[in-house]
């Protein structure tokens, strides 16, 4: 592989989100314009948890299978970033931050009871293809964070713009992941350009990203098909009242 | 557990279908009562081909885990019903027939290439749960055939009433699955309704069965979401056109 064959596929991994990642999807133009609901956007904090709370595991599957120190050492901070310390910090307490303001009980979110059954199979599928594909496959897959600066940073945006719950605490789990997502994404990107050295390889890799992106899309799929029109619940998940502890209160209300 | 218990735990099961079967989901209503278009009726038949062609898998990966010959022999017939010998017969092939009836390429169909992602993961999910779970587990979850005979009959009725391309060639899956499914839930149930003699076991048994209906259901919502309304094809899923080689030929018209 020249230095030409690696900035061809680069280019490739970037068109594939251009072209797959959720920021195309219709519910995150309606979230970061403000026009969900409150029980649309707790419904969307109640399932992304899920997503949160399975990434941590996602990253020791990878652990589990690396041979190689180094690469271990440079991989296991995600696995601290999203899980804190025993007391606290870390992306899943950040997570159930948000939980609270939108006016839901955290230890609820925590259960992971309401969840969607699609949701659930998209992420589980996700820890899966990690804990059993080839390396390579299982880097490029987390790839879809090139991507993620821009959508946490519309979120930030958009959320204390449009919705009285937004507040810097809030939010903080976006302005977290801001920092962290940079670093991490460049050593996978540097890794999948590195070791996707046959053209099929290369090929292995791009699919990844594009499992990946649609791990993320499948995700808001099921939220907008049970949540947005014909708001049709699946049996079982979340009805829209269960964890609802309070309303949100207004910033303004609040100050 | 009493004889009681036990009658309890079959109640208690048959109460899970009634309440979460997927002939409780607005695309049946609609496939049966003629209300589908045919591109809603190939996006079904595609979709669904993925979960006929997981079946094998899931039940091999059942054998695979099982110690007792005796399990093992009962159990082979299903994967001997859904693949057929290596020439002819199978559920699989009978699938195929129907996807020609509906106008699509069997090589496309059988390719997989326009599955929907969310149907991937949902049938995924099961595939996995039937190779990691307790065996008694594993066996309840195949209990959805409880329900599928009164599904079939009315599908049979209802294709053969509402399309042009419905005869009983195409529609041999079904009519040959009302043959298959009583003998093979009769076990089944047999089975869960021996071992689980705890109340434990019992409750695992029944989520086991809920989870399952979980699958089914995610793979009618992921339908809907895409082609019914408001009709969003995920990238890369069925566009309505590959795979299609010809209009389904009215009955009439054929003769």
């Amino acid at each position: 592989m020249t230095a030409t064959d690696k900035q061809a596929f680069h280019a490739r991994l970037l068109e594939i989100g251009k072209e797959r990642y959720h920021d195309k999807h219709p519910f995150h133009a309606m979230l970061h314009g403000g026009r969900c609901t409150i029980s649309q956007v707790r419904a969307w904090v109640i399932n992304r948890y899920y997503y949160q709370s399975r990434i941590p595991m996602k990253d020791a599957a990878f652990l589990s299978r690396c041979d190689d120190p180094d690469l271990r050492r440079a991989w296991r901070s995600r696995i601290e970033d999203h899980d804190g310390g025993t007391e606290e910090g870390g992306g899943i307490r950040r997570w159930l931050r948000l939980a609270e303001a939108v006016g839901l009980d955290p230890d609820y979110v925590a259960s992971t009871r309401g969840v969607l059954p699609s949701t659930r199979f998209a992420v589980d599928a996700y820890v899966a293809f990690v804990r059993e594909r080839p390396l390579l496959e299982a880097v490029a897959s987390s790839l879809t964070e090139l991507f993620a600066p821009k959508i946490h940073s519309e979120r930030i945006a958009g959320l204390l713009e449009h919705y009285t719950f937004a507040d810097e605490a809030a939010l903080a789990y976006f302005r977290q992941r801001l920092n962290e997502a940079p670093s991490d994404v460049e050593f996978g990107l540097a890794y999948v350009l590195d070791h996707a050295d046959t053209r099929e390889k290369q090929d292995a890799g791009a699919a990844a990203l594009t499992f990946k992106t649609d791990v993320l899309w499948s995700q808001l799929d099921a939220l907008y098909s049970a949540y947005v029109t014909p708001g049709r619940v699946p049996p079982g998940a979340w009805d829209g009242r269960e964890g609802v502890v309070r309303e949100p209160v207004a910033r303004e209300a609040a100050e």
